[in-house]
């Protein structure tokens, strides 16, 4: 853990949120044993704790997602915290603002926490260098950088499922090279002390450097399915099909597709997951995705006890900071 | 009441509310007793109840309706939940994924209710269907079908007004075709042994087959308004007067229009109801929608405690259903 | 302080916030001296106070302005208000329902107060005159008319700094003429004391007949600043100046611009103001408005504690004129 990194304050804990490469397993392994606290009252019929009462988070989404802010307003309001939708794909620069002078501006209405998503990569590090310290600023995925929270909801969903990583054999299948969870689930898994991380697909879509953070790749999905414990499907941009360099919808099926033949090839209790939403028949077979392997729709739920684990980590260290300033 | 309507859980107890042709007239009468009970919690200067604390309510509108979604958030907010507004107009397709595949994260991201509103007949009934059986889903209105909460806050305004219904006599005026306000208003009048039910109407705009539901088609609006309790108009959708079959604005207001000429000829104390929002001078005369007889804007402020009461009431049974099932 | 006033309800107190004009200095006093205690209710690490609990608050939002509405959502939220975003830039009239029948739909929804913006001057206070008299109306900006609200955070922010204002001389620059922000700044300051007002900009953004307000016009900027203990920039509107009658961008500035050598005339401690989003290099130089003498995000901050002063100042008397009618 590096002190330098912009994640750590000055008692060296965790400040901001945005990007599992400069974390340690302690770290990793505390955010997942806080969200196993929470996935506990997610199942309860009153699911609020006034973790964060009186607390302001503003969802900044540069990016339109439904889907993530959904799930990160969910467990700001499961800690109690007062939530800010601020839909900057529209409205921040109507009258010519900057992003720092938007940023200053959330500061001075004395938001406590920053949800950011935008679709350049690096945006959420340049956000939490320039905010005011007392900002906690939570990365929702950052171009083709950083997805930390997904990362470690499919952690916590690993964990959950098959308990220690050290014998776990991982295969991550497709777009590796475009993906910002790709990068922090491989990052995740390595710290984490995971068996084996296998990574396949178009020799486009897999950068040959990838094999230094640690993981193998390998020629064919079939070869790399063998003796799997836990794959991963990746959402495949259709927008860059369209290009040469990859392989058509119908093409990338036939050569690595999930389908249920090829899922035979891995262990028979092996996990199904993907980041959402799944293109049936491109990535993955509809009866794959739906199939009893599958943990697809659990990932979502253990989602907002994972974002839950992360908001009230970093909150409860800036009240620590605080006191140990005053 | 029928054990295979959908709307009804193992205990035959009200799960979901989508259409009010499966409910019986005690299950009405509940309703209404229950709304009844929260009509007095909005009179007083503190609002809000804690029945649904701790509870998701989800809004997912497929069609806008500032009016109806803005009457849900705050039904749902005064029972103290927390309310998720899913834009699906603009969102959900975005990335290609499917309604149920939607439907399923949401359920996933663990809401108690989801409050839908959709343009196409039937959609509600098909969520229902289709959700986890630990979700509510109430229909906010569904194409040309069925608009279950209209109905029976029209009702509760008939019942405040004017006590049983057995000696009532309604008119509902206009495009009954078209109108899910109307099939959810003539199936709650019957049920609730209202005495006469009067529809009038262009002739493209009633069908002939409407009898069949206890109610008697009016020649002309004259004849029907003669000894009338409760009127009630129906918004004309202007679209469909560009079509040859439906009058022009004009010519719909001069053999249909609700005037205080013709008012003069229904009881003395007859209330004026419409749906809103109403087009002056196309179903009604401003001066009559404005008029001491009007309870147009009561039917509004009632929206909020019947929907109020079928929320607190699906949830309790979904309550006693968990329990029952432990 | 006169009673024919809209803004005051029978007992005399201040039941609508439209207009800087109507109020006495007592009055401003009043809310200033509130907003003092919530200012300090806003440095605690639990921000919300339950003053507005169970009250519903309507943003209704005509013009674009997430920066005003998040500031008035967050105020009412610290209050523990609930709050509707009502957005009436797309909703409003896709069915044809006029500003009367969307406001008359608001109150029958059971809301307390609406917070109005609009581009038309007068919106406010037409609103005011037409709501029932359960509603207080709270101008969050209508045309080129009035701004209070942001006139009464740029005094608390005078204050704060410089104390009493007998003494002090402000000086504002720029589009005075189409400023409602200007307008409800020499308001309230001519009605605190302020020992000088000056203003100062291009002859056609400068009314001749301003001076009746009680300023003085200047010539130049520099002469303007001499002795200034208080600089206040405006915001220029780009659109207006592709008209032939306003400078460019580059021509302002080299006339109106705060650049670092102007400033220098001004007292060594002038604050540095301006309503935002401030146009760098047009209005003012990004070293002047990030600079030690700027308080310009201090103004943002003070904003959530005078819209809180404000609310709970006209809900109170709403309170009290409940209970003297009772």
């Amino acid at each position: 853990m590096s002190l330098a990194d912009p994640q750590f304050n000055a008692l060296g804990e965790l400040h901001h949120f945005i990007d599992i490469d400069g974390l340690d397993k302690s770290l990793l392994t505390q955010i997942l044993d806080t969200a196993e606290g929470f996935a506990g009252v997610n199942d309860r019929t009153i699911k609020n704790v006034p973790l964060l009462r009186g607390k302001t988070v503003a969802n900044l989404f540069f990016e339109n997602s439904t889907r993530t802010r959904t799930a990160f307003e969910l467990a700001a309001k499961r800690l109690s915290a007062d939530v800010l939708n601020v839909d900057l794909v529209t409205s921040s620069t109507n009258k010519g603002e900057s992003l720092l002078d938007t940023l200053h501006v959330l500061e001075a209405l004395q938001c406590d926490m920053f949800v950011v998503r935008h679709g350049e990569s690096g945006a959420a590090h340049f956000i939490a260098r320039h905010v005011s310290p007392s900002i906690n600023v939570i990365n929702g995925g950052d171009g083709q950088h950083s997805h930390p929270t997904q990362g470690m909801l499919d952690m916590f969903t690993i964990r959950r499922h098959k308990g220690d990583f050290s014998n776990l054999c991982v295969v991550l299948i497709g777009d590796i090279r475009h993906s910002r969870v790709a990068r922090s689930d491989i990052s995740a898994l390595v710290k984490l002390g995971t068996g084996e991380v296998r990574v396949v697909g178009p020799r486009t879509l897999v950068p040959s450097d990838v094999e230094s953070l640690g993981v193998t790749i390998f020629p064919t999905l079939e070869k790399a399915l063998v003796g799997a414990d836990v794959i991963m499907g990746l959402r495949l941009q259709k927008e860059r099909m369209r290009t040469a360099t990859v392989p058509s919808s119908g093409e990338f099926y036939r050569t690595y597709g999930l389908s249920p033949e090829r899922l035979a090839l891995a262990k028979p209790d092996a996990l199904i997951m993907h980041p959402g939403p799944t293109n049936r028949g491109v990535e993955i077979a509809g009866s794959v995705a739906d199939g009893k392997q599958s943990v697809i729709l659990e990932q979502v739920t253990y989602g907002i006890a994972v974002r839950m684990a992360v908001m009230s980590i970093v909150m409860g260290n800036a009240t620590n900071l605080r006191r140990a300033q005053s």
